[in-house]
């Protein structure tokens, strides 16, 4: 097989010593990997296949594809979630449930999400070539816009299978452009095979999620294995500042109600109020519109976004409560208007699952750690639905929502190993 | 006539006494006004209808579907400017040339450059009611791309035609979605009527612009005409700061190179640099774009413009300078590009123009006042190829660059009427 399909692949890496038999099939798996990653290729190492866009589509219809070749079912819900379905000897029994992410940031890597959607995929396979049956049904998910870039909040597709968002609110999401999530969904669906339906009334047996770390903890110790026990806490906020526009040659800077201007004081004093000297608070404006948007006319409206993480629950109450506060006390002579979508607590995974997770990668003889992710995954929506955890594997330097974004072979091969065998172990239950 | 030709018309105004007799037709004036300003209402007050757009081009063409009624003639010049004449005696003699610009910001007002325009047209139909001949011909002209929200720079159009910036630099410039001015131009062509091509080689007799003020100095001290003695000094800069892209949720504070942040320290020590307390300095970042702009990604490219504006060249020349030696010193972590495609001087306008504009407005009975321009305009370069001056008559509050921007129709028919009695003034000689 060959690690770089193309010229310009990202997809290098060299193998360094793990267990030598394992029952996956890696080669396999990082082909798979060179496949998905030329969707939507950017030429710079990354990918741009952002949530429900023609990429997007043709990402889901490859794997439909396979799954197809190896006589696995599938089946849509109404948030667009896509479930491929290997069937178990108690046919009507829960399903044990794994999965991650097709889509990416507009300048992502080709590893975040796709890797625990490949993985999953590669646990049917391999099961598939050695003909060995499980109790219950094992189930690929692959979750609808879990970046969340192009239609905020992130994890929508799980947030929605989990009731924690209505179907209705999410369908009437709009992108910068006006298009609903409703819109693209339907568009989407049409240059996909089409699928039988299903419903999201059932609660898999339990849901475990492969990731890569995104952060540098497994890289920086030389784990193989993030043993996941939680997520921090998220929030996010949507602030509008209201200036006035004026012309930008004539109107005195006293006379200036500049939305820029008050965006600016305000984001300084958050920097300010939110920089402890454990660097543990994490504080982001990622997104930031000026409007009208011309060189020579003051700003007469700003849009930002904050996102804000902190793994202690109090904490991230007490700086969510002071970001309106600030935003208040700061925005003189503009006013501000603030929304909230996202408010995630952080939370802890299921016991049962995280000690399976442990014991299962050091029977393997992978070396593992216990982690408390930083990012937020579509896990912890499912968490309050079944049993949920989360497997890790190193990503170089903790880059990611990159395009340099890098994991080598074995190491994603270690990750889907410990996936197989806790879903087999689960699945005996 | 109807003032108010649509139910939420922008252009209501209730007559003040001025001089009971004038030459030229302020009702026709303003019903002109009203036409042009439907042509991309926004239906908030305002108009959007920016350089080489559909709306540029039905805005151009309704003017010369009036010119032809008037059996005026009209030609193009290769970077689109427009051009409507009415002959004078002297067939061959240089053109008295009036005029400005009908594009927009993309929340514009609806006198900025039309009120230019329009007075132009009223004084070339008004003279071809009463059947006055004229020495020189008389030429209206619409610049291209005045306010180059677009396709910066602004006023591209007169550069273009004052040599002060070549026509291929000018076409190569590109709006944000990648669309040249060649191709933007090309297509505005095919909207309008096919036209005569005329050359750029010959310049006019002279040339002088009506305006609105765009500053508050007329109505304060409710003043008819500005004698516009000359426009502040200009500086556009361009700065690119490149950061790097990471995971909002993950990478801490000191291992991150965020553009936002080094942008808005870079801006925040320019605020307080060109902090005078006269109040005179004009800083302004109108535009910025964040680059990925997504909530959960640390922003790895920032893109601002700087607009720098002053009457004292030596004081414009100092601030200048700073700019990059600011940047630069503020911008680690992260590193930044800096372009300045806009460096213009303070002019000042040829005083024979500018004393034949004020005898003029006194002599017809209007009350004046000297101004130097905070705004720049198509005239800065007109007059380094011919004798050039301008009116300005006076805006509510000096607002400008917003929908709210508002004049009265005798404020209007005053400076047509005091341009109408300089341009015979001028046409005589």
């Amino acid at each position: 097989m060959n690690l770089s399909p193309a010229n310009n692949s990202p997809l290098v890496g060299q193998s360094i010593t793990r267990p030598s038999s394992v029952f996956v099939n890696g080669d396999r798996l990082w082909q798979h990997h060179c496949d998905i990653a030329a969707i939507g290729a950017t030429g710079r190492g990354g990918v741009n296949r952002q949530a429900l866009t023609q990429k997007d589509a043709e990402a889901r219809s490859l794997l439909l594809s396979w799954a197809t070749k190896r006589g696995f079912s599938a089946s849509i819900d109404p948030i667009g979630n896509l479930f491929i379905r290997r069937k178990g000897v108690l046919i009507d029994a829960p399903a044990v449930l794994a999965g991650s992410h097709l889509d990416t940031q507009p300048t992502g890597g080709n590893f975040d999400g796709v890797f625990g959607v490949l993985a999953a995929f590669e646990v049917l396979e391999s099961l598939e070539d050695r003909e060995i049956v499980t109790n219950h049904p094992l189930e690929l998910v692959v979750w609808t816009n879990e970046e969340g870039s192009r239609f905020p909040p992130a994890t929508m597709g799980s947030a929605v299978f989990a009731g924690r968002l209505s179907l209705d609110s999410a369908l009437s999401i709009s992108d910068l452009d006006g298009i609903t999530v409703r819109s693209a969904l339907a568009e989407t669906l049409k240059l996909m095979p089409p699928l039988p339906h299903r419903s999201m009334s059932v609660p898999p047996f339990a849901y475990i999620e492969a990731h890569i770390e995104q952060g540098p903890l497994l890289d920086s110790s030389n784990a193989d294995i993030g043993v996941v026990t939680g997520i921090q806490g998220m929030r996010q906020f949507l602030l509008t500042v209201h200036g006035f526009e004026g012309h930008a040659g004539t109107t005195p800077r006293s006379l200036r109600k500049d939305a820029l201007v008050a965006a600016r004081r305000i984001i300084d004093k958050m920097e300010q109020a939110f920089s402890d000297p454990a660097d543990i608070v994490r504080f982001t404006v990622g997104r930031l519109e000026v409007l009208p948007g011309s060189p020579n006319v003051i700003p007469g409206r700003v849009n930002f976004t904050i996102d804000l993480r902190h793994p202690d629950r109090l904490v991230l109450e007490q700086f969510g409560e002071m970001v309106s506060r600030i935003a208040e006390s700061n925005v003189a002579p503009c006013s501000v208007e603030i929304r909230e979508p996202l408010n995630s607590v952080p939370i802890s995974f299921d016991t049962t699952i995280v000690d399976i997770v442990r014991a299962t990668a050091g029977r393997l003889g992978y070396t593992h750690l216990d982690i408390v992710s930083g990012a937020t995954h579509d896990a912890r929506h499912m968490a309050s639905v079944c049993p949920s955890g989360m497997i890790f594997v190193p990503c170089r330097e903790g880059l990611s929502h990159n395009e340099a974004e890098s994991a080598e072979p074995d190491e994603l091969t270690a990750g889907a190993e410990v996936l197989r065998a806790v879903m087999i172990e689960i699945s005996a239950n």
